[in-house]
């Protein structure tokens, strides 16, 4: 950990589950900045490198993890490992589900549960392990990365509705029991594409429009969040949506 | 009608998926009543004895399988067994689901899950394989019940809030997706508690609101869901609530 | 009254409120079917005559009354005259409410306000005069025709947007305090253009989708309200939609 | 800045319609302190006398208007004045409203109609005089105060669910017209008792839960506020709620 101030930060950890794409990235570089140690998971952790440096060259600190949020053993020992030997999760945001949309007459069933495994599953698992020592410190944020398709289902999109749905529910139930026990639990409605390497490969036409901020930027995401986060507890925002200003809802 | 009317009913098919427990009775019972043939699951087959012996002493077709609808393979072999053997299935309700409430600092992996599968993804197996015969024919009902966990989250109903979520996407999916093919799907959102041995048996308080008629009557229910079935395609419901007089909500 | 049987049917009052367009015929229609006393409203009586007739040729009993719901005095002494005179009001229908849509920027306050007072305050002026006898007697019900309008603000439809959602929200606020006290209040969403003559002046192509049931049937419209006001109070319905199959939503 | 700084300020003016209570007034000085001049009205100009002296004697600008925001050619002099005579109206904050809960049975139509007129008809006269202005400038901020009874009827509260409901509509239908012309249109939930006197005075229970933040601080509202209005533009939200963590929702 070294010797520097920097091993031993104002506040406690952030982490952020998911921190594969551009959202993630820098939602963990915002917390960073913020004076929290960074924790971040993605499955394969050598692609974690490059952002945990770049964190560490503005100063902050971070820390990767490979670990698969769908596997309840694997997310017992992150935690754990992070509690014991890093510091008190203050802060944890869950950015995981990926959407590959299909007519509900040719979805599979290995599918339909592979999207709601990720989307939801996972956000189960890490956000149940992490309000168990968040309760028992009566203090803590949990926030869900959300789509549009969590609050309303679409033609194509039975699959990714459902996790999605499955999301919001866990979020407003988590709110509802954890709240009074001062966890603040909020969902974020993204509802735009995102600016991602993905868009920009898949598809350029909405890509271009990023020249008049027609999608997300994920630096604007994580101010969000970051605001979230530092809300005092008598004025919790429990969701909010972000879109592009030029975005049909 | 002849003297073999059994072999040749005037409607095809209405499937119940769960008909275990006094709604799905009940609804078998309205729809064969109303000349359709009433084809019943439930995992135990033997359950269903008494059920179709009464349809049939009304006078009416009714077939009970034993088939367990969160696996596929049973799923798939259930519908074309029927659309094979008995005729084309014109309506399908699905009638799965339970609740066992639990603070989400104690809810298993296992128990979200199951109750996931059971009042989801079984819905989804169901819900496509009729779909798949129903577009073939550009006719058909289905008709999911829901609750109202399903459009909103509360304390210690994450795993179950998060099912019906799950469960009210894939009705809105499927109806916006179908609907243009002449598909209905509809979503019933049952508030409150049903008139059922369960209930009798488990929340005795609740039950003797039946007196005042503050619980729901099967019977009723299944009144609503044939009107559903009935609709003309040019007026369709696409959600309805169901509660007694007395609820709060 | 007369002496014969139509003098003293075995209902009470059914009173639609704005029974000037074809929904509101048909569903007054429908009751007199049913065998309620139909009390109808419209701005100019005469227009009411050709209705009247057909109902009396059907056997029911109709009255019709040149009322404007937007003035409290008539309303009362609407109430007032039907109750005294012809019968207990047991249902009460409102069905006033048109769209003119503009852009924000060019809507007049005049129009504003005179939208709200159609669409809104005329349903609070004649539910809660209704609702004052219907409690009185504990029991009753009210529905009022609502919009996509009330559930989802557009652009250009700010004004009627705003009537309609208050409009839902006076139906809820008045379920959830009359629901105890036995009277039942329904919200219908129409959600989709219905076939008016309206409809086939203006909107021709719109018109020309009723050749493939695209757009509403007055009297399947009517069938639902029916539906509604038959429900037990066990098992209330407070808000459904309608749409034609081929709608968009 | 030069040694006149309050003839021109580095950003243009910030409009808070209802400076009256405690909300109102912190809004102001937030965006005073923020940069932008603060206009603030409220019926009695007298009263607003203190807050701008408070935000003057902070280095800020603000001016006080005794407007009647239901009054056309009030509003429509305002904002000519203000963007005559003191700068561009860069955001707009809506905060009036008052609910007086009233059973149906009992509600008056002049009390029906003065809560809508003040929550509702206000917002629109102020909302669109202000968004000719922004679009002509193809930029802005309007910010809407909502309430929960926006988006859930309650018994009691048929005339102010009403108003609010219709102002969220008013919102949403604004934001979905405006957005693409470059104008932020929000509206925040706020669920809960607010910090103010109203509070002290009538619900002392309520108003002691401030000790444990059991009450909305206007301080943390108006940071939302601000937040909102700073939001980059390929990031908006739309609705945000704002409640203690105590709250049951």
């Amino acid at each position: 950990m070294g010797n520097n101030h920097l091993s031993k930060p104002a506040k406690g950890v952030a982490l952020i589950i998911g921190a594969g794409d551009a959202t993630g990235g820098e939602i963990a570089k915002r917390f960073a900045r913020g004076g929290y140690t960074a924790c971040m998971t993605r499955r394969n952790v050598d692609k974690l490198q490059p952002l945990i440096a770049e964190i560490q060259a503005q100063g902050g600190t971070a820390f990767g993890f490979g670990s698969d949020a769908r596997k309840e053993e694997q997310v017992i020992e992150l935690i754990e490992h992070i509690e014991s030997n890093i510091g008190p999760i203050e802060v944890m945001v869950f950015n995981i589900g990926a959407n590959v949309p299909c007519s509900i007459l040719e979805e599979t069933a290995r599918k339909y549960f592979k999207i709601w495994e990720m989307a939801c599953f996972s956000a189960f698992l890490t956000g149940r392990e992490v309000a168990k020592r968040m309760v028992s410190r009566e203090s803590g944020t949990i926030i869900f990365t959300g789509a549009t398709a969590g609050v309303r289902g679409a033609a194509g999109f039975a699959a990714f509705a459902g996790a999605k749905h499955a999301l919001r529910a866990l979020a407003q139930s988590m709110a509802r029991e954890l709240g009074p026990r001062n966890i603040h639990v909020a969902h974020v409605v993204v509802d735009g594409a995102i600016d991602t390497d993905f868009i920009k490969d898949t598809f350029p036409d909405l890509y271009a429009k990023k020249a008049q901020d027609g999608i997300l930027n994920p630096v604007h995401i994580a101010e969000n969040y970051w605001h979230l986060s530092q809300q005092p507890r008598d004025a919790w925002t429990h969701e909010l949506d972000l879109r592009p200003w030029m975005e049909r809802w």
